[in-house]
């Protein structure tokens, strides 16, 4: 299995989409899971990660959903993931230089020293590899998408979400909750 | 959970013993379990891996065992680590780019054309990761380890390792292969 999982992938997605949004449009969980064929119940776990490491605010009632917290550049793929995967981490020392059977339990201030020189090459490892992470705003991510994206389907795409703000009126009474809501 | 399981902090710990014993002598998975204080059924599922990845070289018989296959500034931390978790990845992408509920299972070409941007980040960031464990070699780890235990200590466990050797034939007949056995 893979370090980071899947929700990862879909919380970068996702806020790719939300990114290219005028400020008054907020997009339900149901809404932004028909945007990527994804399943809206991992969304549902996913955005209140978000929301709590401040990288999407939430907005409740008919036109409620969420939006983005912060500008795209200043959203780090590392902040993305930390808050997503709750900053697992790479390596998890059992300090097994203590556990050494000739200590019979007992075991010598020697031996669990400083910091084991396995892990320190695994903090070293893992530093590189969040450094590069929080090299890499949401931004460059938007940046390569709008690049790939016809017109055509922006065009269609603005269609498809003014479509849904109209039919979510119909859908809800004025005091429905709709962040976890459907398309 | 870590992206690295303990099963690569057991295999680091054991790959330091063996480089500290001379050539003629082989330990089996009982003799490093026990130095090290950790399961010996975990090892006995690690070192076939190590072996596999010419890491390690095993001997059968009376004076068989486990031996580093290579010197200790050929093995990297990468290699090891590779060997024992297979390879694992950071991130498995699944191209969302191409599930949009709007392309109707008809995806265009320009949606999935070079590589996914947040892929591409990743790719980095492990390259990053990976390179850094390509860096550390077993040696410098042997020698921080070298430094931190006293002579004492390290004559005790030469004399535990002939103990050991000598009562290995006590136990076992000729033709019993002494990989997996107990210490």
């Amino acid at each position: 299995m893979a370090h980071f999982s899947v929700a990862v992938e879909y919380a970068i997605h996702c806020l790719i989409w939300l990114a290219d949004q005028p400020d008054e449009v907020a997009l339900s969980i149901g809404e932004m899971a028909f945007l990527q064929g994804i399943p809206p119940t991992s969304l549902a776990k996913i955005f209140p990660k978000l929301e709590k490491a401040c990288i999407v605010s939430s907005e409740e009632g008919i036109r409620g959903g969420y939006r983005l917290a912060r500008k795209p550049e200043q959203i780090t793929f590392l902040q993305i993931a930390d808050a997503v995967e709750e900053a697992k981490p790479v390596f998890d020392c059992r300090e097994i230089r203590g556990k050494c059977g000739l200590f019979g339990g007992n075991v010598p201030s020697w031996a669990k020293r400083g910091t084991c020189a396995i892990h320190a090459a695994m903090i070293r490892a893992e530093n590189a590899f969040r450094m590069e992470l929080e090299k890499t705003t949401l931004s460059v991510a938007i940046e390569s998408y709008r690049r790939a994206s016809p017109d055509s389907f922006k065009r269609h795409v603005d269609i498809w979400i003014g479509n849904q703000l109209e039919s979510r009126s119909t859908r809800s009474s004025p005091k429905t909750k709709n962040r976890g809501t459907g398309q």
